[in-house]
């Protein structure tokens, strides 16, 4: 018996696997389910795996999407010219929650790092050039992490873009640097966007 | 758009409805879940919602089971003349870390509460009292929380079963006082059964 049964053992062991949550919050969490309407347990359970199965990548900018283009790139009035390019469909989320920014998203799956072996091949970046052939884009607003990994592959970038003769602009420093763009507050993430620079 | 898109809305919503998890880490666990492997998510939801499914109660002493009876009550070995009385199913779990008790439970399924109207009749003490008088019982050891409902459903107990002629004992307060059960790291515990006292 020890830690409890093992449908309990088996429900905390799953939890305890997600970010934040240790072996004691996810041995409370299963204690809390199992004490849990059985409808209200297989609501969690059905918004958990058909949310995930409903998931994929927006066949333009990448952002997740339950059909083919994310419900940005499906509005036609966000194709005003300007492409804001992200680390990751999750800082799509947060930009979106600013509600100030009304163009498109680029989102690149990754930012560049020597050290872990990934380089510009492994991100989104021949997509972004190929969308700027295609699309009239007349600004592209570099809103990667602002980190070391975040600050290179903006850099990068913005040398691959300007001989287009496309406006780069990066997002202002009021993001704290060294912290993740996911967990800015809307007002610094309006600040950084007021105060975007030319590269 | 804005929070993100709907299967992740709704993944984190459910998430949020968790006891000591806030919208913020909802959010931050649908989008780790959005982008774990669909294998790892079914996984995750199949722990969660086979694993509530498969839980019933002992129907001896009340704790959580995957058939008839529980795991300690199927222990012969464990039908010594004991049992510990406790509030929830969860506290079993607790006691059993300590892995020092050998004998049986009994799970009350709550406290008095004259506050929140739940009475004698609320909780299984009827059920405790007949197990009294079918198995062969020397000591009820009453290890109800250390708060102010717990000790007084201890009183109660205690006074309907002495005159019964059987040991009634309490957990000594190595538990700290006003804290919960389930919460007792194992030294404690083990203090706590040491010291218990006839009532």
């Amino acid at each position: 018996m020890a830690e409890g049964i093992d449908p309990i053992l088996r429900m905390a062991a799953q939890l305890a696997r997600l970010p934040g949550i240790g072996q004691k919050s996810a041995q409370r969490l299963a204690y809390h389910i199992a004490a849990m309407p059985l409808d209200d347990v297989k609501e969690l359970a059905a918004a958990l795996w058909q949310g995930r199965k409903a998931l994929r990548f927006c066949a333009l900018c990448g952002n997740y999407a339950e059909d083919e283009f994310c419900p940005v790139c499906k509005d036609e009035g966000r194709h005003n010219g300007q492409i804001c390019v992200v680390r990751d469909a999750r800082d799509v989320a947060a930009m979106e929650r600013m509600r100030d920014y009304r163009g498109l998203y680029h989102v690149l799956g990754g930012a560049l790092s020597p050290m872990n072996g990934i380089g510009p091949e492994d991100i989104r970046i021949k997509e972004l050039l190929a969308r700027l052939s295609t699309e009239t884009v007349e600004e592209v607003i570099l809103a990667t992490n602002p980190d070391i990994e975040g600050e290179a592959t903006a850099a990068y970038i913005a040398r691959l873009i300007k001989p287009l003769g496309v406006r780069v602009t990066r997002i202002a420093h009021g993001v704290p640097v060294g912290s993740d763009l996911e967990y800015a507050d809307e007002v610094t993430l309006a600040k950084a966007m007021e105060g975007r620079r030319e590269l």
